[in-house]
């Protein structure tokens, strides 16, 4: 395992020659195999240096100032997607030549209805990028050539980056490493960049209308700064395009939001030597009984529209309504919180009941997924706390919402302590065989025994992935991996018996799983869609001033949207997994 | 390695059985054995959450407003530490009482010279205390009973975690594990929060400080909002008091943030399984011709103290002298940067020159120590990329440094990056046996040939730890491994005449690191004792406006304080190492 030891006939010579073979080495060592762990760390300050090169210019964009324009943040993100697509381009060329033995593939990396889900999404991004590029023939004769640039290189942006996801994001690079960390990163990076954008214009659109209520109801008397072009448009859908953009805009963001994520874990794999395991085929049962949790997720959906129309058009209005609207949607936040806190605290003592090992094997998506869970987390907890501090502050003249507001910025906090254990400790669950029996049930009978220590073992040949369709990756040979145990009935009586606890157990999980999924789609519409009551109601305002709150709203909006995509992905695969 | 199969006896027990034992499982599972990746998220958010409702509260402080004051940050942060100082205590009692076997202690937690330098920070922060404490008996009449507890129970716990840190921050948890895991990250957060209080107090004042400057200077005519005391002091020295108060600030800080480090590759170690490892001591080989580096260095250290002075003095006067000090600043970071980025990058090139193996052990210490590294460059990158956009963006009108400071930001982004660089493939070099042979010469000989990989190469008998000193540590069994290598002389011609090469070799890396050390530690005195042109050119605050760019350098400032003290720290590591 040691380098080997110099034979006593390379020493041997003059010293003369000493020098000029140090330099050959070096030449040798810096174009040759370079360590891993310096590249790994050279391209990810390379992509941490272009976010934050991209996010000074915003910065300085939000001043509105005369020398920075929106156009410079446009050529600099659009010379990104150029280098990209060379980059992709590249690649896939290099592969297509290289033909011959398949590359590895890390199963865990993405599954086909996750690609699926954001060719979804692309596509509302080629839409937004068609109303783009209509809109700028309208104003053609007043604005600057890049914002027509833009839209077309986005398109084709998209375009490829879509084919990339489909049959390239699970390659685990073992060739030309350096270079093509670098690509990959840089691809992470010009995503993420593309998502701050996208966030930023968001907001700014959003905080605009807010002021423009605010205005109207004569709250405020501050002009708004809404960057028009100088000219009038010359085709009649102008304001059509301009409107709708809006709507497709959460869409575009999570877009890149996940891409980035998936990329980050193409990049993690780079170099990595997988660990062989049974890629067997989850048998698709049915499950029967699968009707509360839809049930009441449906309930939940349409609470939730129904809140966000009702709340978008009582806003508009006068100081009563307004009121009332906020009142409104704590009292549904708090109702929608006890329920997910509730369904999040059983599925975690299902899952205390039986004594399930934890698969401990090396899976840098699945770690990914948990980390970006977590972190997300973060941003709107502190807004839950920062609301709890200013109903606490608070004197006794404010409106009667902020007790409803304290109840539901806890329950907030807790729900998403609560629902975070249960996606973290699902996906870390070992997937059960059909025809593998519970643990024993030595802990009824003996309850003194130590318990053994099985989040410890590590046990690859059960690290299984569910793979719902066959996708194109699946034809390789190496997935064509024997799926025996598939299909073999068990007919013992004995087993019988205990399988149907366990079966109870399942639907109990599949019925809580569906549930939570379509509560986190219900609380990404809300806030995705305007219904933001942290603006609206100014009870934390009083207390921060405006500068600070619009500055950890703007931190924990975006977060807390991508937090709850994030939760719906996770929530799918735990479905699946169950 | 599988939990064993249930037997036939057990699980033909009745079905009305069935409940009951279901819930006597329940019982046993949710108290006995939790899952450790249950654990571990479970007191990540409990920690996370602490740490956001004291900055909340913080954010609320800033405004000024009537309801939230400075009492309730304090009182909620010295609740947090009387509880870390009940569980201290409950753990050293209850390590005492065990006895038994010497646990686990993992050799990489932190070396003896880095508890002696905390506990030299920590007798700083005592001082800190001690004048807090005269400050609130000259103020008694008028002040709050919060502000005299506060020192008194921050002195004696930072006595108690001095003495922890010591005798169990090494001790590898493997009884209690969630209790203990609660303990450990409570400590954790609490001095993460007791940094944020000493960052956010330290910047309010250096922030005053600066109005007050330019109020003086008569660019400024907003008053400041400096909170005295209703009362005049009852002893003479409470002037005294306030002002060294302000010195001590920065040693303060930077001990919160290290021991807060510290204890989370505590809380990472929780539970885990250590490999064995041959803790062979170093030989302490005198390293002759270590001359140009510290005379360097001292050279860097004394013109830093220069610039901090002429600085300081410079900056209170008229237009023209301020706009001389800030160019000479400016001047003396280019000349500083290029050296670093020199140095470091001659250190990159002599690693290259031998393709000695990484050392891939695992090792939470290390790896929290790189990431710590490269977090904590981000956010001077990020005023680095502010100040280039600005001087991008400012107009012919701008003073003559704005091209030196487009220089000096672009470099100071090299320097970072080349630095982590070298500072992180140092750590993570295998450090190399006295009476080993260098690789043999095969590049030179063959170049056609493949370099092995050596960086996957795990080689767990050459994961060696710098020990420099006898510490209490040191004397338990495990820790008294054979050291039998340590002064076998080589003497073969050979193998003399090829240890030349590396003796060179380790000499010019020894004299870049003790550079860099000393250039990093003048990098920190600057800023740390109020040399901040970022505040005092107005360059960039024309561009983002005054509230962003404040909060950039709110950001910005403490991270890369904490990044000049780490990389300190980090390079010492380095320099026993190489």
């Amino acid at each position: 395992m040691y380098p080997s030891k110099s034979t006593p006939s390379s020493s041997s010579s003059s010293s003369s020659n000493a020098e000029k073979k140090l330099f050959s080495k070096l030449k040798v060592n810096l174009t040759k195999k370079y360590p891993q762990k310096n590249a790994e760390i050279l391209s990810g300050q390379y992509g941490a240096n272009l976010l934050l090169i991209g996010v000074s210019v915003m910065l300085a964009l939000a001043q509105h100032g005369p020398a920075v324009k929106n156009e410079h943040l446009l050529a600099f993100i659009t010379a990104l997607m150029l280098v990209q697509l060379v980059w992709m381009l590249c690649y896939m060329i290099r592969r297509e030549r290289e033909r011959g033995p398949v590359p590895e593939r890390d199963a865990h990396a993405s599954t086909s209805w996750i690609r699926g889900g954001l060719t979804m999404l692309a596509l509302l991004s080629l839409i937004m990028d068609a109303f783009r590029i209509g809109s700028f023939v309208g104003y053609l004769s007043c604005v600057s050539a890049v914002l027509g640039v833009y839209p077309i290189v986005h398109a084709l942006h998209t375009i490829s980056q879509v084919h990339f996801l489909w049959f390239h994001i699970r390659d685990v690079i073992k060739k030309y490493e350096t270079f093509e960390r670098f690509g990959v990163i840089h691809a992470v990076f010009t995503n993420l960049l593309l998502w701050c954008n996208g966030v930023m214009s968001e907001s700014e659109h959003f905080f605009n209308t807010h002021r423009r209520r605010l205005t109207e109801l004569g709250y405020d008397n501050l002009s708004t700064v809404e960057t028009e072009p100088g000219c009038n448009c010359t085709i009649s859908v102008c304001s059509i395009f301009s409107t709708s953009l809006y709507y497709l805009y959460p869409f575009n963001i999570e877009y890149h939001i996940f891409v980035s994520a998936m990329l980050l874990v193409m990049w993690k794999n780079i170099g990595r030597t997988l660990e062989l395991h049974s890629s067997s085929e989850r048998p698709s049962t049915r499950s029967p009984g699968l009707m509360l949790g839809p049930m009441l997720g449906l309930l939940a959906l349409a609470s939730s529209v129904t809140v966000l129309v009702v709340y978008l058009i009582h806003i508009e209005k006068s100081q009563q309504t307004r009121e009332a609207a906020i009142s409104m949607f704590y009292l549904y936040g708090v109702v929608m919180m006890s329920c997910m806190c509730v369904a999040s605290g059983a599925g975690l003592l299902v899952y205390r009941l039986e004594a399930w090992p934890m698969d401990t094997g090396s899976n840098p998506s699945r770690t990914l997924d948990s980390e970006l869970l977590l972190g997300s987390s973060l941003g709107s907890w502190l807004m839950s706390w920062c609301s709890v501090v200013a109903v606490l502050a608070a004197g006794p003249g404010y409106p009667s919402f902020r007790w409803t507001c304290l109840v539901y910025s806890l329950l907030l906090v807790l729900e998403k302590c609560v629902q975070n254990l249960f996606i973290v400790e699902s996906l870390y669950r070992r997937p059960r065989d059909p025809d593998e029996e519970p643990e024993p049930e030595i802990f009824s009978i003996t309850p003194g025994l130590e318990v053994p220590p099985y989040d410890s073992i590590v046990n690859h040949g059960y690290e299984t992935q569910d793979k719902p369709c066959a996708t194109l990756e699946e034809e390789t040979p190496e997935n064509r991996a024997p799926s025996s145990r598939k299909n073999s009935h068990v007919t013992l009586p004995v087993r019988n018996q205990l399988n149907v606890t366990h079966g109870r157990k399942r639907q109990i999980l599949k019925n809580i799983t569906i549930f939570l999924f379509m509560c986190n789609i219900s609380l990404w519409i809300l806030p995705a869609f305007g219904c933001r009551p942290q603006y609206d109601s100014g009870l934390e305002q009083d207390t921060f001033g405006h500068s600070v709150w619009t500055t950890v709203l703007n931190l924990a909006i975006p977060m807390n949207l991508f937090y709850r995509t994030h939760s719906v992905a996770s929530l799918f695969e735990v479905f699946r997994k169950v």
